[in-house]
């Protein structure tokens, strides 16, 4: 059997929103989305330090729901890291005072 | 001084897209973006899989290359991995057939 590589570091940022996202949404009721309580258990539980500063995490919810049915699928659950990702890379770049 | 706790998955997530692009945009030229041959790199290095399969990976760059300036900025590099990461899900989704 051909010897399996380690997978990439690109490889796990493929993988790991959807291995993040079962692990909180297959909690309880429908497997395919967070529930606002799921959604909250995830923000506490995955990124605390940031949860802490957040006044209103339920806007946090309201805002990533765009469909509005009280639920956040893979899609909408992707934003929120997509955005947090942007924002990480802005603030790299930021301290390290790259040249456009 | 407080204990470190080890990052979380979903904060591996978050950053390492910016760790990635920064390996690979900051071998020439322009640090903030990938050239087509710094793109082609990383695909051949952290997709090699998957870049086999692609019959023009130059196709590639120019469909993400969305203000086509024959570079990559992270807004772009990170729809590529955006994208993958939904097919990823959609894939799992479909072989756990999950009831929506």
């Amino acid at each position: 059997m051909a010897k399996m590589s380690s997978p990439t570091e690109t490889k796990q940022c493929i993988e790991s929103p959807t291995a993040v996202f079962q692990k909180f949404a297959g909690k309880a009721g429908n497997n395919c989305t967070l529930s606002k309580t799921e959604f909250l258990t995830f923000m506490n539980t995955e990124l605390a330090a940031f949860t802490k500063n957040q006044k209103d995490p339920d806007r946090m919810m309201k805002k990533l729901d765009l469909n509005t049915d009280g639920q956040l699928d893979f899609q909408e659950f992707l934003n929120l890291i997509g955005g947090m990702a942007v924002a990480c890379h802005d603030s790299f770049t930021r301290s390290t005072h790259f040249q456009k």
